[in-house]
């Protein structure tokens, strides 16, 4: 099995740290293709940064047409429904599969995430996805996304962040709202004594359990069946068919 | 005052329809300036299509800095978020604004859009926006968007589509899911005996209303300022400041 | 275009409050007409007084039949529904109107309002209107109505309050409460830095926007059709048919 | 104990039914006051109606200042909140206490009621007091309220669409959506085989366990105190203090 | 009229509270039953315990087929679905019958129980029963079960962290979260000055309703029908049929 | 890794039947343990039957403390919360594995299980678990449980009920609700062309990836800490400690 997990910012380095964590939990016979998106915003920190990501994440996919799963890997899940039109294969956001694996541990988790203006797309997606009961609380560290690497303070103070969630919000688990602190879910679940999600990690199994199944992206409804052809024209006239 | 209404896709037709649209409910002294986005799909009818749709909008407000307000006149509202980011006006999405204007026509409202495998973004806005006690029912006339205006026989299937969910729905108002059909509001209205919301004029309405109170997108929270600069690459590097 | 704004206390100095309010935003060709109601509370403090109001607001909406639109100023919107009944043009309440022009404007908004004991009303208001998820907070100043005008420091503790409200909550948008706290809106806003609602502007915009379109209440459904005409006997015994 | 039942309609043949139905289920020892409203419409049919039933409620409560606890026999609980301000004893509407006994018998109630054109109020009454999950539909019989009793064929027309409404809802249990029917909930349960709910009998019941309990209405957060008292003017002069 | 009241747990100390709480607002024709469990935990205070205590009140009841109305209790409403299939009467549950109760004596309520542990199941009823709107709180006071009675400062420890709870929710209304508790709730209500409501006389009072109206639980649906007869093995093999 | 599958009825037909479906989607490294309930019903098709099958679930958890995850294989889930306080590992239902791997598959699912009086259990379960918005139906092919292996038309009926639901509820996908449909999962997913989820598969895969994770539940609020040691008596007295 062959999953395709997609950095949907355009930074090496993350990329890095988020195909260790995919590594860390696959099956031996799971291999793990990292790719970077090749077009878009260095980090995504608004709305702004998330919308222009998603050209980038569907040029990833089309340009790996054979995985048995797609993950993108940045906590806003951007495109997810376009990606689920254009992928053979189930696709997954890491938000959503943090959540998805969050939920089984304990009555309610806490998300922590990076800066205080991406709350608002985490309260979003929590709800679209159905975790307005189980998701507590949204606490932002305060570290933009490309220091999450370089800050020698980032471990402590996002297991600060985690502990104080965790009372605050009287919540059982931790959910990492940032594929960059994906290397991090371990140690600080160690340091705090409760379950630390990381979506990248979340994603794979959930992905892996999938395939098992032999499942895929339905296109029963309709809503996700492949787009309907037609021109696309300027900068994007790529994407059209 | 002077709005400025973007057709997400880009199909010069289109525009003309929505402009005049805009027009017929715009004051004397109210300028309307429609734009066709420069790149992108010729029509929005699948979550593939409005995902590319953004980068399109996003310039469109770029290049025209100016205007007291900003309508976004495809139906899915893509971009909305990352829009309000960077435009120096209130910005609207169509199905948001026909929302706010038919919900205190009636009870409920019932949403007749283009082709079936739309309705899940419609219903996604719904619950986003919060109208999941008074939409009623969201129903596919199945017309693709091109052909609304091509096709001899939209009016009458659109009217007949609408009478059929006023009676199936009990709802007291018809949203109309499209913005090529803004021209159509009144004369099924008239035929139907009930209100019918386009989102198009509905747009313009309040876009004149927060105009005329000085309203203006907030920075309060930190969610919607300006995005913080940052590199971009690849097709999409011009986007990053 | 002419609008009747109706005051549904029977505080005539209220009354010139809220003209002015309507006034400062309509067009030069939309004429307002404010009106008192000629029975009931001198202000509307509890359920008791907004029920006892809302006779007054159906004998004047009786006693100007010819308006293209109604405005009730009073945040607990009373007697709406029954109004729609009876009016020959869209009406609104200004709790309503200012939700409306409110949510576009950011992630949520906060209320701040007179007496906390009006509090679970506002709240009951934002849950049927639908804006659960926007309204992030209700806060009281502890004024009373009639003694917005009179006290020299309700500006001040106006502000104050609402400043408080947007940290507290983490709001984008304040509501103000009260249709006795119309004039303050702008310079509320101007001090906090943050977009301020007041719900007789926004109502007048609404009003308009709706008038444009040619949109009236719907009688499709029925539940919103003329009363079926029948005796009154004692006190109300007018308001038969 | 001594309960008073209002009939906020100015009907007294309607009176006479529930305050039957209101002894049918009462213990002994305690005594039903049966009350007509002083004034406001014959029957409640509309929003409208039900707005200008107010009054003579709050009237009749002012009236009869020494019971033990006041049921509303209108199923749009008419003036429930206000009534709660100024009554010296725990205050029911007929709608509530039906959907608080109805609750326990099943999964799920539907409701059956007079015109079409009530459905709303219903539907509003339902969400109000938290039984969207058990309310699985709301019914209208057609028959306008003062002619349940001289119409020939009630039971049997309601009965059809009881049993209809089970059926079309999958629900357990009926509730009868207006005080005219009181009479008919044990025959109609009989027919139908399932428990049928009646909100006068309800409301006896509930008002008779609170009084038991010694329990009334709060005024803990102040939004049940006694109004502030403050003049009121022309035809309702009379409610001022 | 007699209504059969099961203590869940095995300790016959509480049962002669839960007792003296029923009778003391049961009516003078009223007989109560208290039945200590035959089988399980001496208290519940998990959802181990209460899964386990579920066997006993099922014994209970078919030990008693008799009654006229059972009641269930303990805060946690063990085994409510299941009693209902096999009771020949109408069952509640403390927690069901304390907020049907409670609701119509205020906005909001809040729920002081014993440990900390116990309050995502009170979380749970609370939701599963439509009270999310007016249950503002909940809160532990870490007395453990079978401590209530021995602990010399039950009544104060409780009594403060009722009037803190009315304050930090603003709610109008207390709901005693344990059936230990029955016996406090007038003098507590006494010192707070608002409405203390114990689940076990809210119970008896709502089945006292109930049987008034001749009201069963519906096997209309077929959900709480009798359960289909099959063969039980094991330690439970006496619960077959 | 060792998986422990319970069949939480005392039938071992069926538990080879969820044993097959374990180890179809197992991973080589995985081994499987399915485990017949020693205490109970034959089979679960009420509230009471599930409520006898808990103790049962927990006795065959405690029977086999070493397993790396819990699966409790009947779609009511019976006993969750309970076995995760008493469990060493992650303990899942199979209808809540089957929602969080049916959710991200399309926009909605539709259940399809055996008879008509579960269907209340099972829309408990979505409410609870948050799938409100994704589950578009529940509905029953009318065969018992165990003749779910013996009815030779088994296969022809679920595959006709779970293309009908297809259609009547829009829906992408099925979710099987009950595990003794687990084998059927391919054969009916080919047959209607869309995915069809066996919970068996599902929570194979979920607890797979939970323990590649290293997460377990949490303690840290409490709420599923061990339960506090106290008596137990009477027939479930060894469950005591």
């Amino acid at each position: 099995m062959r999953l395709c997990v997609i950095n949907p910012n355009t930074s090496g380095e993350m990329t890095a740290v988020i195909s260790r964590a995919a590594r860390s939990v696959a099956r031996p016979d799971t291999e793990i293709t990292a790719v970077t998106s090749p077009t878009g915003p260095a980090s995504i920190e608004s709305h702004y940064d998330e919308a222009l990501a998603v050209p980038g994440v569907l040029q990833a996919i089309s340009d790996d047409p054979g995985a048995h799963g797609y993950l993108l890997a940045c906590f806003g899940d951007p495109g997810l429904d376009a990606a689920r039109e254009v992928a053979g294969a189930p696709v997954l956001g890491i938000a959503e599969a943090a959540f998805h694996l969050a939920a089984p541990l304990g009555r309610g988790f806490s998300i922590v995430t990076t800066l205080g203006r991406t709350v608002g797309r985490a309260e979003d997606l929590v709800r679209h996805y159905g975790f307005t009961r189980q998701c507590l609380g949204i606490h932002a560290c305060e570290i933009p996304v490309l220091e999450l690497e370089s800050n020698p303070h980032t471990a402590e103070i996002l297991t600060k962040a985690c502990r104080e969630a965790l009372l605050a919000d009287g919540s059982d688990v931790i959910v990492l709202g940032c594929a960059g602190m994906a290397d991090l879910a371990r140690t600080i679940g160690d340091r705090i004594g409760a379950p630390v999600i990381d979506g990248v990690a979340a994603g794979v199994g959930m992905l892996s359990a999938l395939a098992a199944m032999g499942a895929r992206t339905s296109t029963a409804s309709g809503e996700f069946a492949a787009p309907r052809p037609k021109p696309y024209i300027g900068l994007l006239r790529g994407f059209g068919t």
